[in-house]
């Protein structure tokens, strides 16, 4: 089943069902009139979505309409959790060796994590927006859940049952504002502003055999300024698996329904570390820093800027046949001084 | 005036206008269902919810029935973002001087602050849940402030009058699971449990003159085990106010309606940094963690422990006649494992 909650002026947009092909989709306002509501009453809302899935694949559903996903927010336009992993090691190897410091054995048992702010999410076609772009703009190309209720101390298998939703994530980065911030010890803030979603968040049964061991095994697709950037493999690489991601979250606390749980920034080994450009071909990166911190063993420093005012970056996944799964991110940087 | 959120069974809880004596209270459905609704559509339900607080105090509300605060949930049960400052240097002073470090220069002009879970709270006369003593349970006695939608880069004019609301919260800390957190670099996650907020969420100008440049000038009351804990003046050694710690949050991005932004653990400088508890004629403290703190530059190690199962916790705060003004907090530290 694929959801996605379109733009109508509400905070919290309108749920829709969407077909599999993202050409039609069906509001519901009778089942669930909000992405929380349904989420809120999964048990009761979810059979009567996946009949209307089924109907609008068929061609059938008496509501269809056609489907935008440029008229899309964020499946949750705001939700009451943002949590995001770090699962793929390889990325936290690569900072460490780009300053010469070991990885701490911890990390290869217990997962990093930081609370995001989930407030005020943008939606997938929705500006960048930045103040200053000495900030250091940076994507992370990611993939999330969306979970159900989860009890404390639930169990790996516990919080796999509770996985309700996948999508995909771009957690902007403002690397420039990081070393301040994590110096003074109290993790990511100012660091991190709004992140973007998919258009679309899909059951993970949609995803079959794709989504196995509760890993998304499929390449994410990143471009910058429309040129391939990245296309690493979701499910490789990737240390912890969601059930993993969401039980570390719920360790000390209970999850409500409708907590997103990312993976952190997606990236591969690819055997040496060194020179693994699409143009080198390797499956490139997901974020600005890696290509930067590559550089920086190489060369003793970065040479590739962060994001400019007027860059753009899309990030999109494609199933076994070619089709967007979750439609695309797409998004533009740009000056929110200068904002209509 | 006052506002408050009665369970009723429902994950949002039924938004009710409390009487400023806390006697009585008035459901108001047909002005907003649930504290986010009346934070969501402020400009036109405040006014009207005011007309009903002028009501109750007059004791002629139409609607009015006796108010419990046992029957609160946290005003907002779950939210969309809650920041935490560390406005009280005093706190951070102490922390450092316990194991022999300054405190970085720029923590007087830069404003700590670290991202809360905000998914699930819970109310102020529920359970503060852990699954082992072990973790080393703390109680942070705070004040908070709910706002409006801020832009990015709010002035702190703008954030000053963002400011909807103001509470107090008990931040539950887990001291013993914070190092190895901390030591990640990620900040913390599970060292931070759900967070309770009083039973009541009163207006700035119901504070009269004890809400004064963005501070709330009263002292907040502490027990443990029902004994007298810590009485700090929370408008005393504030280095950041609630319209510096907003205007921190939106620095990078736009604040929702709703967003909880907190003072961090309250802590008065008392002169000297030693012997400082009420019963050494002090002003005691808002957390264990200070005590054991003292005990360290004293005497080398802390004596005090953290919070057992059965031990209680209570936060309240008086106006200059004795009343209450938000309620009381008042927890018992209990086993998740053996709950109902």
């Amino acid at each position: 089943m694929k959801l996605a909650s379109l733009k109508d002026g509400s905070r919290d947009g309108r749920l829709v069902v969407v077909s599999r092909d993202l050409k039609s989709c069906q509001p519901v306002p009778n089942i669930a009139a909000t992405m929380q509501d349904a989420l809120d009453n999964w048990d009761t809302a979810a059979p009567q979505l996946k009949q209307i899935y089924a109907l609008l694949n068929q061609d059938s559903a008496s509501g269809a309409k056609p489907f935008d996903e440029s008229m899309c927010h964020s499946p949750l336009p705001r939700a009451y959790q943002w949590a995001d992993g770090s699962a793929y090691i390889n990325h936290v190897e690569l900072v460490r060796k780009a300053r010469n410091a070991e990885v701490p054995a911890s990390f290869y048992t217990d997962p990093l994590m930081y609370q995001g702010g989930s407030d005020s999410f943008v939606g997938p076609r929705d500006a960048i927006f930045a103040l200053d772009e000495a900030w250091g703009i940076d994507l992370e190309a990611e993939v999330a859940v969306i979970t159900g209720d989860v009890k404390m101390g639930a169990s790996d298998e516990e919080a796999a049952k509770a996985i309700r939703l996948v999508m995909l994530v771009n957690d902007v980065s403002l690397r420039n504002l990081i070393p301040n911030e994590l110096a003074k010890g109290f993790g990511f803030f100012n660091s991190k502003p709004a992140s973007a979603f998919s258009p679309v968040a899909v059951t993970p049964e949609e995803l079959g055999k794709s989504w196995e061991d509760n890993k998304l095994r499929l390449p994410l697709l990143v471009q910058i300024n429309r040129q391939p950037f990245g296309k690493p493999n979701a499910g490789e690489d990737m240390t912890f698996n969601f059930a993993q991601l969401v039980a570390h979250a719920a360790k000390t606390r209970e999850l409500c329904a409708g907590s997103i749980i990312g993976s952190g920034t997606v990236s591969n080994k690819q055997g040496s570390l060194h020179g693994s450009s699409i143009a080198n071909g390797g499956v490139g990166y997901c974020c600005l820093a890696e290509v930067r911190m590559y550089e920086t063993i190489e060369s003793g420093k970065p040479q590739t800027g962060f994001l400019q005012f007027g860059d753009t970056v899309r990030i999109e996944m494609h199933d076994a046949a070619g089709k967007s799964i979750f439609g695309a991110i797409d998004q533009t940087v740009r000056n929110y001084g200068e904002r209509a």
